[in-house]
């Protein structure tokens, strides 16, 4: 891959997936050059309300792990094991992900970015700050920046993220199925600071969820000690942004539905008035490739981040693309890399959607308990052939559309249990319809 | 509306919708500028196998005859008052679109553009060919041609069809939901010249469907005697575009389900393998507008051209953004045409792709004929109160969305209707059964 016929590739966007797939392209020999669009952000403060926390979990993990930078991120992160959510009449349930200690790491989505841009410069990547692309000709592999300034390569990647620029090159292609689908719903960023948090004796290695219904507020944990908040809410209705326009609205909201997390946010009316309100959006795109044009990232398939795989889906779309490239011809790998990435990308996009109405509707609800118990139950017994759907989304590398599938069959068996056991809170698994039932769904392929 | 204060638009786009708009507008007192990437087509030959007829009913008459144009192009067109349905066996059902002489007005796509173009011209619309347009910014109602030059105006309209490249501008905005749709079938177009329909004593004033399930071929008429067909065909399987790729295979296929119209198309090998495929999508966009600017026509709504009504719905949207424009500011009337377009642009693309599996799939059905001749005894019977959704959307002007509604109530009538009548062949209508039927949908508002 060295020499004179080393491939050269153009990155646009070095958010936290151009860096991660500049990085790694670079280590394998390629010669990239990676341009984005806004200033270099290191030195400046992040912008106010736009530095939500992420977690990162095993698949994101395999891809910074790659470029040698998973322990620094490990290091700069905060393990979280399970949620704990706090109902409305103030009483909290420990909701642990798995049965085997298994962790998310949460992050701030800055302190991510800041860490992958000193990389990129660690591995002598060409990056140039300012340099908006202005369109692409993917036959080509020709951009055009927004100085005038025309470059070629043997392939071109959009990593300008969910509103990417770039992608509309790919749009204007006849037989190009996409969509973008907001949610109705949107968040806001808030804080929680560490002597407030530790006061409250809240668990600093868990997710926090206040599920009320058709809004909720989730806190990650950072390394200081504090938690950064994200308060779910309509943006039309009542409540809802659009509704919250004074102090007094939103002290309404926060003490009739979060009343005990209010005492834990001083800074909450200038929190809220001063940050933006954060759109979801989902974005699905077949093909995900053109000439010698492919999208990554949340470009290719931005997902509602409610399933927290967004970031780490992007990381695995960086790995297996890397792969195709290192087994055949541009054209061959771009083919590949669509043709393996189109059920992941379509599989986690449904999931996350699916998953913020559980987290917001039912997480609260004592039949999604009695369902998570038995998950967690079987997945004791049979670690090897009973895995709840959110460990292996977030603590395993199977490709997102076979553990939907998996899923499905497993589900059934969840459904055939509850209408046997006597007491779900205490399921009895010996009793002979639940041997019965377990039978049948180990016995099948 | 003369005088210093005259607002002035900029139209993106010269085919048949940007040029009716920009002709109303200018009528009306507005300062246009028309731009058009393409060269003036006029004096130029058609592209080959790009000019597919279209069908124009009063929606589309309504615009044609507010700009004066209505009569010089129904004196280009064929009237058709229905479908002349070809089975496989060769033998045919006459379907008239309603029972009072309904009739559409078939033309070339080509040949109204043309009489489109000169009408531009004859309104002194300033028009400059050979000019793309980069991009816009909606808030200023700048654009930036591919020469380099910035325009400005009060309003900037995208009337560049249905892979519009201005539209991005609007995708890229938040909470904008979009998607374009492809079906997984393609048509192409044939032709059938004036002795060969003459000897084959095909009605020149119908529309002629061969439905062969998966796939079909339908004609429309010429001026000159001739009809144009479109082959529609899946883009791969059997049949498919995909697999006829050679005269013998093309013959085969014909062999098999066209024998009849096969003498007909003497050019059938030269037209089929020199002519594209041409790709049907539905684009769906909410909203249609953001600060200066807006979408009409395919930009802002391609509809599958099965219902014939894409053209219609477009110089419909024309009508009805100069109607707003004219009570209102600029930020009013695009809000307004957004608010009003929005729930028939989406009822009519949901239509088109529901009728081209009618056309395909059932209009050679026993039962779906049933329906159509219970649908046409109920319109004869009562005029005002039984319209087809056909006889709605093609010649009436009532709003698509209105028209799927009463449709709704409709169909539970014809359903009720098949359950009780003896003879569907013969409905007795008269029955007590079907009297109390009929009796029961007049009275429910």
């Amino acid at each position: 891959m060295t020499g004179p016929h080393r491939r050269s590739v153009i990155v646009v966007g070095a958010g936290i997936v151009g860096t991660v797939f500049a990085t790694l392209l670079t280590q394998q020999g390629y010669d990239v050059r990676l341009f984005e669009r806004h200033a270099d952000p290191r030195g400046c403060a992040p912008r106010a309300g736009k530095s939500v926390n992420l977690t990162l979990c095993t698949r994101g993990f395999a891809a910074l792990d790659a470029v040698g930078i998973g322990d620094e991120i490990r290091a700069l992160s905060v393990p979280v094991y399970g949620r704990v959510i706090h109902a409305a009449d103030g009483s909290t349930e420990a909701q642990p992900y798995g049965s085997h200690r298994e962790c998310l790491y949460s992050i701030s989505r800055h302190r991510l970015w800041l860490a992958l841009l000193d990389l990129v410069d660690q591995n002598g990547v060409p990056m140039a700050f300012g340099r908006g692309c202005l369109s692409v000709d993917p036959s080509l592999g020709e951009i055009v920046l927004d100085s005038g300034e025309r470059l070629r390569s043997d392939l071109v990647i959009a990593a300008d993220g969910a509103r990417s620029a770039i992608r509309h090159a790919l749009l204007a292609r006849p037989q190009v199925q996409y969509s973008q689908r907001y949610a109705d719903h949107a968040n806001k960023e808030l804080y929680l600071p560490p002597d407030c948090v530790q006061r409250a004796g809240l668990d600093h290695h868990a997710l926090h969820i206040w599920p009320r219904g058709e809004f909720m507020l989730i806190a990650f944990p950072n390394l200081d000690g504090s938690l950064t908040a994200t308060l779910h809410l309509p943006l039309e209705g009542d409540p809802s942004f659009g509704a919250i326009r004074d102090p007094a609205a939103l002290e309404a909201l926060f003490s009739t539905y979060f009343a005990d997390v209010r005492p834990l946010m001083p800074t909450l009316v200038e929190d809220y008035f001063s940050h933006p309100e954060i759109p979801m959006v989902t974005v699905r795109c077949s093909p995900l490739v053109t000439g010698r044009l492919a999208l990554i990232g949340d470009a290719a398939h931005a997902v509602w981040p409610s399933y927290g795989q967004g970031a780490n889906s992007g990381f695995e779309g960086c790995l297996l693309l890397a792969e195709c490239l290192a087994r055949g011809s541009v054209e061959e790998a771009l083919a590949r890399y669509d043709h393996e990435r189109q059920p992941d990308a379509s599989a986690i996009a449904d999931l996350s959607e699916d998953h913020f109405e559980e987290i917001r509707d039912s997480v609260g609800d004592p039949k999604f308990h009695d369902r998570k118990r038995l998950e967690r139950r079987l997945n004791e017994l049979y670690p090897e052939h009973y895995v709840p759907l959110y460990v292996r989304v977030s603590f395993s590398r199977m490709p997102y559309a076979q553990a939907v599938r998996i899923e499905k069959r497993q589900k059934r068996l969840i459904d055939d249990l509850l209408a046997v056991v006597a007491d779900p809170s205490k399921p009895d698994l010996d009793a002979p319809a639940a041997r019965r039932a377990i039978h049948q769904y180990l016995e099948t392929p």
